[in-house]
């Protein structure tokens, strides 16, 4: 089964507001058994959704839209839709009576505007919204269905979830099972592992994709399988997971779709360890994407970020010669500031990273780039030199995978 | 003008990708007058990306594509375009030498899949992408251009800015000043800002657009100008300038398009004055934030991140009974942190967090959001207590910038 999404309003085409909205559809009903055959985004104008929504039913029997259903006069899905499917706007008291409702949950008043809201196109079937003022219609022709949702993603999530996609399911009986399966692989480049992995493509039936989805020090690789046998799609799926794993080996740091931080955490977790991280060059972002895991205060505990050299010395106890003698871009100095870290902070691990992110502070010796990374789990403690290339951003964004990926590996490694 | 945009991947399509691009696209040609007709979302599928560009040229005179370009086989966006535009795949000396030297930056080693790079269509000009291993790829027929770019946003991002952008003015509008200036505003929700600017929005001449960019805790006005009469534009920008700031008057922290860190850091530099930050729910947000500006060094000495309770009172010397009566999430406890925190890593400014992010650890009396925050700047210190909606992500994210916007008030009110 194929669907496509078209996604409606302005303010998505002068880049003022994201698209979340499609992305969530497509993680949600793939699995069911669709595939979204495309997104289209167009303005808050009549004859370019009139133009999207017939050229999508000439790929895929199901439409979803969101967007344009708000009250204010920019809004115009609704009567395009009206327009598209015949019958006339109708009053619709079951809908007065849901955005009464949720105004007053609000508590806010109604008013002409949201009133106008329960306005429906005859030819529509309606889903009351229960989040919001703006009705779901659903509209069915020759076989086709459009169901047109709101813009905002708290309401549409919330419909599909609850009604929407319960009411797809039952209309189109799926017949197609589709399964994915990630893994998260470290210490390759995407075409040293393409390479790799290239006897191991050819092997892969019709039905099912590899896809390599790369990320700073890190690429994801995605099975996916599409079959009307989900028996047959599932050993398929198994065989093929077991084979890269064989090929992979412990390369594979997850078998799910996680960030490199989560995948940290669980690991903490599960050996009952905590962590500290001590950070120069990172400036503080190693411990913002580690905190920005929910649950992360079981396992994290706090951080010293020493920017300035003597506090370096003063908080995380890094000798005064070090500095001295090695500098603050050293081996010795990211092992001291580790051990320093563990110890201030009270932990079993620590992370500590000290380089020059640029675009100054570079030399011929040290040019901008080179990072230093310790990480240490109990007694055991690694320290290595890198060179990232790229602008600042980017020479943080990978310093700071690197060093949890370094800590990741570490922890692993130790029995 | 109006151009469409093709954004090509399968990880687009099952929703594991979110689309960046086109946003970042969108709110860089709109000002120059480009209108984005719309954005089609296609998978790596030849005939998919091919029905998206014929479809695309029916409608705009430009197409530009994002994606699909990689090494791998996956990736088929160049064939595809060999096809629709003809020619033949010719191996380019020029391309294999800016691969070698990406490469070489990066300290890899070429392989054949990389190298396979160096091969494009003899009907394209390539553009030679600085900052990855994919060409950019600009195709013209019958008066239509394509440009083909990668799909990662930081590639495309640079090459837009540095040459894209640039040539497609050339192209299209080669008689055409342009002219931006930019306008941080605190203080003002959206639509109180419009209602206080109605006048002056209606003496903005037809060839000056004015634009409001609202992020959270600020609102960032953009005026931009295109004409055929460069002074004639600078003029009348000066003018329009000088009035906005005579109607904001101090509530325009910088008039440029700075993010809040700088606007902070600049104020720190010319003040002479130091800072620190002790974090408790940012997790070391504010840090990385203050650190991603190149030079902070100069002003910025260092965080504690303190998660735990302990690390509040070893690190930052909280007292054990602010902690026991008041909470970790209260006044006593944020203004302890933030003269802690001077005194530990040796500044004279400090910022101090401590809330609850979420989505767990919220209580009737202290829900999700709940954050307390203290800037001090010298003898000055001023806390105050915040309630941000959304996620784990978006409490971070405000809390951040609040904390930040609070010190810069500080300061500017400290003579």
């Amino acid at each position: 089964m194929e669907a496509s999404i078209i996604v409606i309003g302005d303010e998505l085409l002068i880049g003022q507001v994201l698209d979340t909205n499609s992305g969530w559809i497509a993680r949600h009903l793939n699995p069911l058994g669709w595939k979204i055959k495309n997104v289209r985004t167009v303005a808050d104008d009549s004859s370019d959704i009139k133009a999207a929504i017939t050229n999508a039913f000439t790929e895929t029997d199901l439409v979803l839209t969101t967007g344009g259903l708000g009250p204010t006069k920019d809004d115009i899905t609704k009567q395009t839709l009206l327009e598209l499917f015949g019958g006339e706007m109708i009053y619709d008291k079951a809908v007065e009576a849901n955005v009464l409702e949720v105004v007053e949950k609000r508590h806010l008043k109604i008013n002409p505007l949201t009133a106008n809201q329960a306005y429906v196109p005859s030819s529509c079937r309606v889903i009351q919204n229960k989040v919001g003022t703006a009705p779901i219609m659903w509209f069915e022709k020759d076989g086709k269905v459009l169901v047109s949702m709101p813009g905002v993603p708290f309401e549409t999530e919330t419909m599909m979830s609850t009604e929407i996609i319960p009411q797809l399911v039952k209309r189109f009986a799926p017949s197609t099972h589709i399964e994915h399966r990630t893994f998260v692989v470290i210490n390759y480049s995407e075409s040293v592992l393409a390479m790799k992995l290239d006897e191991f493509e050819q092997s892969i039936p019709e039905f099912i994709k590899l896809a390599y989805l790369p990320k700073p020090g890190i690429i994801r690789l995605r099975l996916t399988g599409s079959h009307t046998d989900g028996s047959l799609l599932t050993s398929e799926m198994d065989r093929l997971s077991g084979n890269l794993a064989a090929i992979i080996g412990n390369d594979i740091i997850a078998f799910d779709d996680m960030p490199v931080e989560q995948i940290l955490g669980e690991l903490l977790k599960s050996r009952h360890l905590t962590l500290a991280t001590a950070e120069s060059c990172t400036g503080g972002n190693i411990a913002h994407e580690i905190t920005s895991i929910s649950g992360s205060s079981e396992y994290f505990r706090g951080t010293v970020v020493a920017y300035a050299n003597d506090v370096k010395q003063q908080l995380l106890g890094v000798d005064t010669e070090i500095l001295a003698n090695d500098g603050a871009v050293s081996e010795p100095t990211v092992r001291a500031m580790a051990t320093g870290a563990c110890k201030a902070i009270g932990t079993d691990c620590a992370i500590a990273t000290s380089g020059i992110a640029g675009p100054g502070g570079g030399s011929p010796d040290k040019p901008v780039g080179t990072v230093w990374i310790a990480a240490k789990c109990a007694d055991n403690i690694v320290a290595k030199k890198y060179h990232f290339p790229g602008s600042r951003d980017r020479v943080i964004d990978r310093a700071s995978t690197t060093a949890l990926i370094m800590l990741i590996e570490l922890i692993r490694n130790t029995k």
